[in-house]
């Protein structure tokens, strides 16, 4: 038995306990599947544009938060912006999903200027983390072009600069709060097949920390809870329309026990 | 066999044999689901942004109108006032859902001033109901924390005022125009997993009741036909992925007569 | 053996080598199934909202460009205008899907704008084919009220005058430059009880002309690839929700050999 996923069991069950709203505040073409994603795993989404409303309900109700940039618009930066002062007023966890930034200028500006505000999680695949702590201008868009692995000493780095855990996504997920790091092997390569998975695991980030002890163990908890599902799913259908409904089912269906079991570590915590 | 209802299995037919056009005028995450919803069934879905083309569009060829408040703006708003205006001009039905209103401000002075502009239908969970009709500030969000019964009293008088008939969903649903009211039993609590379920009934509504004698036959009737395909549906898939294609596969190949045979209702009409 | 269809085939063995990236800038409802077509095909999609971005990514990076006015507003058309013209500065080939053009005025007006800068490809239905050509002012809606057949006419003298390939989609489909015409046979039903499937089609069309000889081989290509896709995926699921999910799979799972086997030229090339 993997002991050492014992705390990511203990997320979800306080997950399912909780069911902590999350305010995602995301892409267009990834709402649904995030909205099906946290409703599946046993949490509760909602999705406003307006500023007032996201003011109102953020400290009222909110366990958590998602930024995601991926068809940022000029007055979608405004909102976000606005509601990430909401969010670390009322001291609601934060996520920002820097979605191919690098060559994009407009949102990589935001992005850095978001930096500034002190996320408590920044999810990406490779090289969304490289650019975004300065080491390369990504990919040609939001598939990454790189592996995982290239970017965790940029995940380090930035992680160490911005004070916020980060959780890099490929074949291997690492999270690192910059001095204790844990790569994680769960997730099938089906999961980029099916638009906005990635997107979506951002929300989950925020479900999970919202229901975990530290940022830490939660972006851990997401990747092993995501990851788990992913396989389960791609064992059953390999295909990416029908894996996409397995997706949600394996995440419905997921139980601490399982994530025990199942969730590999691939190096030990702390190295 | 459940004569009572007869008049639903007539509104199924209709609407297949008059595919009514539905404009919804809805929230962001509900779009995709809303027009699969009215394929599935049998009606044909519309949506537009721009004022000028709802305005040309609404007379010439709709058959409803959906107003949904889930990801309101300000911009939105406007839009959907003058889409009402053309409705109400043309005396073409229209759908009032108040997702989430109570607590957040914007919308709930916005629907309150629709509310004077004599909405055919207005179909919301019990805290939505409550909140409309000025008994409390709602839940938490979109999703009800409130029993349905518990609205009951608010939508009669919600009805009376407004001139409305108002449908409030939930284990039990309950249709009412003030004097008259209903209860049906169709459902799974599976139907609250998927997202925007709520938000399509709202156009399926709007397509039931151009299909129908009258706007409490209409309501009612998308009560049982939705309920039962969301029943059929969560017997055979009882995990949300799967259940989410199974709920447009099961009204695509509901008849007049399994929702005359499946229909539960659990009160005369008329009482 | 079909030796006809060898060339689309071949289009689609080369879109899997070279992954074009398709800027899709279509309507609200479509965007998710646009994608998931994409990624399920073997293409890569990227959707952005802002001008800025668009014009920085579409000439360093994209094979193809889709324009579709679904949802069109006055802001997404500046957009769309701004995207057409860097498309054009670049050589990058382009789509236009005139959703429900004819009887809406905004966005036929604009649909007529974009055909002065020769785009690539046209696809709609018979009823906007005939719309855009001057022939008549279009059906109800986003639905063809017209059999393919009757546009074709119109598809000539449009694709003559355009300099544009146009596609006719409907039960049959053809495809003309104005001098050639194709028509092929296959597809099914079902394809219209999904929302959005035609309008992913569009930008299927420039991932496929993207990675063929010629626009008219990889519009013909799009024809044939889908519509095998859709009869595959309709044989084993005849209900509208699952047949979502395979008709993903479908396009995941198809082998150029299977293309060649199955595409149905109804007339010989050059008829």
């Amino acid at each position: 038995m993997n002991t050492t996923a014992l705390p990511f069991a203990q997320v979800l069950e306080e997950l399912r306990r909780s069911s902590p709203l999350v305010l995602s505040l995301t892409n267009s073409v990834a709402q649904s599947i995030t909205a099906n994603m946290l409703l599946a795993v046993g949490a509760a989404p909602v999705m406003l544009r307006d500023t007032e409303e996201i003011a109102q309900l953020l400290p009222a109700a909110c366990g958590g938060l998602l930024i995601n940039v991926g068809t940022l618009s000029r007055e979608q930066a405004a909102a976000q912006r606005h509601a990430v002062a909401c969010a670390r007023a009322a001291g609601i966890p934060w996520v920002l999903d820097p979605v191919a930034v690098g060559f994009l200028r407009f949102r990589t500006d935001f992005c850095r200027e978001l930096l500034e505000l002190q996320p408590t999680l920044i999810r990406g695949n490779a090289s969304e983390i490289r650019a975004l702590a300065g080491e390369s201008s990504g990919g040609r868009g939001p598939e990454s072009t790189e592996e995982s692995t290239a970017a965790l000493q940029a995940a380090c780095s930035l992680a160490l600069r911005s004070g916020a855990v980060v959780l890099v996504t490929g074949a291997t997920d690492y999270v690192t709060d910059g001095t204790r790091t844990m790569a994680l092997g769960n997730g099938d390569p089906l999961m980029t097949r099916v638009t906005a998975v990635g997107c979506a695991m951002g929300a989950l980030c925020a479900a999970c920390i919202a229901s975990a002890p530290d940022a830490f163990t939660g972006a851990a908890a997401s990747a092993a809870i995501l990851g788990i599902a992913g396989e389960n799913a791609a064992a059953r259908h390999p295909l990416p329309g029908s894996f996409a409904a397995a997706l949600l089912d394996e995440l419905a269906a997921l139980t601490p026990s399982t994530v025990v079991q199942q969730t590999r570590i691939l190096t030990p915590e702390g190295n």
